[in-house]
């Protein structure tokens, strides 16, 4: 039973971690979204699959992976399914626990880079709230990154047979496949700003070259098949909003660690 | 062995969630962010948690529970974990994929609510980020409520056995008691749309209404452990933010829709 994935063909966005998934595996699957229209695929076979009335719990939107009768909305959702199935966890509670609350971090985490480039909405152009996102980018550079970079970092340590490669247990995990997304994406929306946070965090670059360096994920990096990252996913490189630190973003301006003190 | 709930004592927030699954099923639970600290609750007992080293993968946040040697962040994830052992869903696999699915959807409905009053940064006070609230709000009542609404409404509809009364199976779920916090916060906040909203889903009603008049939920709704909405929470009442349907919010007026339609 083949695993079908339906998610938008011109963006990496929240598909790309159940790319990372199947691709690592080697795990053959259907990326329906990038099939053509002639050959039912295309955003058509999307739409129709959001539009199925009562078959289904209709999902609000992609990724959904179809697995036979089975229809899953929701990246976390999705990796939790197929993970333990293709060897990308273990299959022991703890360990599939450990990995879901890791990758449900690293959905708020792709919510709030997403809200970097649409604070006032999603149905908004960039260009229509760009003042705004310049304000949220800010504080997000500031406050958010090292926060979720400093989570990702503490996990590494009470992973105890991780030996500090390993967010999950002693191998690899889809975990660590999603460390891998975040930091790539973090390094190209803002190069700038993650040159500084990184220094501070030299493990997870480590866990980002050991995934990099897996020879089926080496291969898919290396092909047609990864999407490059582009202005119309969740990490966009908007120059304005990764400015040289001197202008804004360095977390260590003392004004800016003042104002990050007024949270409630 | 019971259950611990780690949350701020002052809101119910994303922790509301999992208090009304204890409450409706009567499973005895110490709520520790209320206890005194001189009892070893408070606050204080939340952060000694979460900065914790090592032991656990230390969350980045309440709600936190605590079962034995279990510590599992995230509200969803906690629910998954609970409700099947509390009898909140079925254990059939079918049945818990929908009903997280369910959940993880609530979850992105509560986080666009707490965008909404909060569009720059969670670090700065509403006071702050008052204009661009305004804009936020305008997008969130107009597209973002009643699509919501509509996927709620259409999972009454694919869910066989549940005769349009609830979410998952034939009986009420975990599912069903999270829709019913959803309908009374979106009520609080956003009073005035919700009237309109309102009567496109009647049926979402008849499901706020039945949670409600669960014995134990009444109770409990009833007594001063529920804490009233407040403007500390997720769901936020700001007069400025649901104005009269004139000055702004109605979903209908077209200048506004021909707005909408702009989204890729």
């Amino acid at each position: 039973m083949e695993y079908e994935l339906y998610y938008w063909p011109g963006i990496q966005g929240r598909g790309e971690f159940i790319r990372l998934a199947l691709e690592d595996t080697g795990v053959p699957y259907d990326d329906v979204g990038r099939r053509s229209e002639a050959d039912g695929g295309g955003v058509a076979a999307i739409e129709r699959l959001l539009e199925e009335p009562g078959h289904h719990l209709t999902p609000l939107g992609p990724p959904v992976l179809r697995h036979g009768d089975v229809v899953i909305a929701h990246t976390a959702a999705i990796l939790q399914y197929i993970a333990p199935r293709i060897g990308l966890v273990s299959r022991d509670e703890g360990s599939r626990l450990r990995a879901h609350q890791i990758q449900l971090t690293v959905a708020d985490l792709v919510a709030e880079a997403h809200q970097v480039h649409h604070p006032v909405a999603a149905s908004l152009y960039y260009e229509d709230q760009k003042e705004e996102a310049a304000r949220c980018a800010r504080a997000f550079v500031r406050e958010r990154i090292p926060k979720f970079l400093g989570y990702f970092d503490r996990a590494l340590d009470s992973n105890r047979s991780g030996a500090g490669k390993w967010l999950v247990g002693a191998e690899c995990s889809y975990a660590d496949l999603s460390l891998f997304q975040i930091m790539a994406g973090l390094r190209y929306a803002f190069p700038r700003a993650m040159r500084k946070h990184e220094l501070r965090f030299p493990r997870l670059c480590a866990v980002h070259d050991a995934v990099a360096a897996r020879p089926r994920l080496a291969a898919y990096l290396a092909s047609r098949r990864r999407i490059p990252f582009n202005e119309h996913g969740i990490f966009r490189h908007y120059p304005e909003l990764d400015p040289p630190s001197r202008a804004a973003g360095s977390p260590k301006r003392p004004a800016r660690a003042a104002k990050a003190r007024r949270k409630v």
